[in-house]
């Protein structure tokens, strides 16, 4: 593990959320993105050598609508760069923790990305990404 | 603000919790202490320039124990170091956002802490620590 890549957070508005992150923190957005396919808008922001990602969904379908309607606003997930996450896969079954796939999938800015099944690590949405 | 100072996970077991951390992603606990008047055993793990803040109650009457039963296990809150808490208090008040004391309080370490209310932020409960 090399350090923690982003902690994503779901919010209704991302703008409304940088009342705290930009106004009271002084964090600037250093990327902002719309997935249609995801029905998300997606705004990163640095701090310190991690990222905050702020997660607004687009419509009553996207990816996040489901957690928003369930538990609110709020952290969702933590996501670890590693080395190797075909690696890290195999690792992660040894030990007993489920990744949510047996292979990884391509995730922005070409990542390979993974999840590991909260019931399995503490209640924590993991997310395991390697950078190409 | 600096950084993230750390980011706080309330788990039933820190030893279990390892098998995450440690056997998978090789991270080690760079301290562990008992808080007899919080109920709570509290690990740190160094990840990048941030750390994992890993909450295990002692006992029922935990300060994480409502927490613990009503969610369950999982993300606690974020931690973002300041230069100087009493002003941060004053301007989350300007912007709307609200601390839960009006004063600082004592953190662990020499350090001066205020949380903010997670229904003013984005259902995050942000932690806001100044080292001194």
């Amino acid at each position: 593990m090399k350090k923690i890549d982003h902690i994503g957070i779901v919010v209704k508005s991302i703008k409304d959320a940088l009342k705290l992150y930009n106004d009271l923190l002084g964090l600037e957005i250093t990327g902002e993105e719309i997935l249609e396919d995801r029905g998300l808008r997606v705004a990163f922001i640095k701090a310190g050598d991690t990222r905050i990602e702020l997660l607004e969904p687009l419509n009553d379908n996207s990816e996040v609508s489901g957690f928003l309607a369930k538990k609110g606003e709020g952290m969702h997930h933590i996501a670890y760069e590693v080395e190797n996450v075909e690696e890290i896969i195999k690792n992660a079954k040894k030990l007993g923790l489920k990744p949510l796939s047996d292979e990884p999938k391509n995730g922005a800015h070409n990542t390979k990305v993974v999840f590991l099944h909260p019931k399995t690590t503490n209640g924590v949405l993991v997310e395991l990404v390697e950078h190409q």
